[in-house]
């Protein structure tokens, strides 16, 4: 009897994200529907993290919350799986966990990437896993805004109202803003993030590129927790979940 | 009266090429038709380079043929384009030319690459703009390999039948092996290349880091102009028509 936690990844450009729901296909569901058609009996899972509509997976996690006496090696479950899974879902790897594992209560670092190409034009090979803004944008200020974001802080202003929290208040381990020709990479390690919170800090480091908002205001914009102080929430398939590392 | 040069930037993933042909949907028929409805005439183009049905470009070039009086200043036509295509093709800049510039008589520098994502899994948003292998691949030995290509040499063995050559000698300015995590990146500059070169090269590469090819074989297998001691043709999607630089 083991219980196995995977590593999966998703385009989600066609589906309603992560979390199973009624009404729309989510990526834990066509999962979950693998995996029983594998198994041969009803499988569910626990994912590491909430990822929205058409926001992208490299490194999500589920748990699969039965422990099943699986007649496949865990080193083989994901080619297996992998076989009954869309072209768009992977499983990556599989490993085997402690009983009381839990994907969402066990101390994690989550790691999130979110793109924009910046240029007049958008070449087509992005369009699906990157943002565009044509506008020219201050990368250095970008950089320096980016650096009050790492540490402790109460970030209700940069969450949108959805989901019941017991606190507002997350840890940022590393906030960095990379240029590689046109293309932005903002990236952001924590140990959760609230509701749209990485599609809103971008969305502020945005702002702070086009100059809409100052570098220096940042520590004061958190502090006031003013959801309108901060930058919009810029679109979901610029995000992607990068990685989730378990302090086991 | 100007002629204009067009960069054109396109997702291949659902056109059968970038050349005009009957029964199926091309690059070329869908650009002619939006520059159709724009300038309210027919409207004829000659690309920089032919690519196969699949294959990307982020830097095709399409000359208009037609000296047209255009009322729209030539920095503005991109973006008037635009407005007329879909998500998958973008016009990226346009250029005025000399009446008798054409864009494959001219000498250029045109630079492709294949990219091949080497791990267990393909995580899905790679999977349309690179091809995958799975086993693991000698990257020092297709580097090694790769400098062999560079040069003056009769191509024959490099090509697939199809399209009628007057010479099947090219030169290649660079062929450069990088490997970043996962992503094998084979960049490939010359001043043309055969139907399917790129391809066939990127598939010598791989038989090169599987051990089918040795690399210090490569000099007498481009000499013996037999195209079954090259490796085999790699996946259209790939390839990217990277850049084509005019020598103007």
């Amino acid at each position: 009897m083991r219980r196995t936690l995977l590593t999966v990844s998703y385009d989600g450009t066609n589906y309603a994200g992560w979390q199973r729901q009624q009404n729309a296909v989510s990526v834990q569901q066509v999962l979950e529907e693998a995996l029983g058609k594998l198994l041969n009996r009803e499988v569910s899972t626990i994912g590491g993290g909430r990822t929205d509509a058409g926001v992208h997976a490299l490194g999500q996690k589920a748990l699969i919350r039965e422990p099943i006496d699986i007649f496949i090696p865990t080193e083989k479950l994901p080619a297996a799986v992998n076989a009954y899974l869309p072209q768009d879902i992977r499983v990556l790897g599989a490993e085997t966990v402690t009983p009381d594992f839990h994907p969402l209560r066990r101390p994690a670092r989550k790691t999130y990437i979110y793109k924009i190409f910046n240029a007049p034009v958008m070449p087509p090979v992005y369009r699906l896993y990157a943002a565009f803004e044509r506008r020219g944008l201050d990368v250095l200020a970008m950089m320096k805004a980016a650096v009050f974001f790492v540490g402790t802080h109460d970030f209700r202003g940069f969450s949108s109202t959805g989901t019941e929290v017991q606190t507002t208040v997350r840890d940022i381990y590393a906030l960095d803003v990379v240029k590689t020709k046109d293309m932005i990479s903002i990236t952001a390690s924590g140990n959760g993030f609230l509701y749209n919170m990485v599609r809103i800090i971008a969305g502020t480091l945005l702002y702070v590129g086009l100059g809409k908002i100052n570098a220096d205001d940042i520590p004061e914009i958190i502090k006031s927790g003013d959801r309108n102080r901060a930058g919009k929430t810029m679109p979901a398939h610029g995000l992607i979940l990068h990685e989730i590392e378990y302090i086991f």
